[in-house]
């Protein structure tokens, strides 16, 4: 199978030419916002949700689930870059939705990861939402709230209220 | 603070009327292709490397480090969603560069986190390359390369070869 990376550089060297401009130079988003979704490919939540570039973090794993890993990225995100607004975002047909464990771990043919996979997507949002409220590790005033993303419709969902 | 959620909403009510192109239904992505990389705010991929929406998925964490959700993901990614390239893209003044552990878990107040910061970002790069290759849960035959993107002039640099 040929590599993409080729034609990535490509696009990367007209995007420099005709589509980069500069962000201011920190790390903290504008916007105070930190987007926690699934690494889908069908996700493209700059254009989604109007966000420019430099306005809000982005986290991205399969399922869009707050793994441990997840939770280390908000403790940065909220105590040393300044968010003070978390969004879960999962979507619809989603390869971790109605898949059970031991599917996955016969699957992949990798039996000692947990795979995160889940029954329902509603239900995921609101488990994650109540995950991070609940981690203990992040700054008393944070909001945390939750959707579900349609990927025929491009419509975004609030399952879990702020 | 004022909170984001309904500019978020309204932002993605136009783009379901004016933007929003669904891809073709499936959670495998055309390229065939995963990145993994940092949550910081100015990098928008799908635009910086040409990607339209079905073609990659993106996993995103603090740093873009090939933790172990990281690899949870990547296993996802290539036994179940087909993908065969692994892009590994970490970035200039990134929060994790040029801070320790002790640092961070002075000014963050989490005394209970692996916060995965590094020294150089070139150097981070090349060791999250030889993690997610040395791994021993992906599919034979999958390539993995990794690069540095500049967030002052948008260029991604390739220092870890296919």
């Amino acid at each position: 199978m040929e590599l993409q990376l080729d034609a990535l550089l490509a696009a990367n060297a007209a995007y420099r030419r005709d589509g980069f401009h500069a962000a201011p130079r920190t790390p903290q988003p504008a916007r105070h916002l930190v987007l926690l979704t699934c690494m889908d490919a069908r996700l493209d939540l700059f254009r989604a949700l109007g966000l420019a570039v430099g306005d809000a973090h982005v986290l991205r794993n399969a399922g869009g689930r707050a793994s441990a890993d997840a939770i280390r990225s908000l403790v940065v995100s909220t105590h040393l870059l300044g968010t003070r607004e978390i969004g879960v975002i999962h979507h619809t047909n989603c390869g971790l939705e109605g898949r059970t464990e031991d599917e996955l771990a016969r699957t992949t043919g990798v039996a000692d990861v947990d795979f995160l996979a889940f029954a329902d997507v509603e239900e995921s949002v609101r488990e994650d939402v109540d995950a991070v409220r609940a981690c203990g590790h992040l700054p008393s005033g944070v909001v945390v709230w939750g959707g579900v993303y349609d990927v025929d419709t491009g419509a975004l969902t609030v399952v879990a209220a702020p």
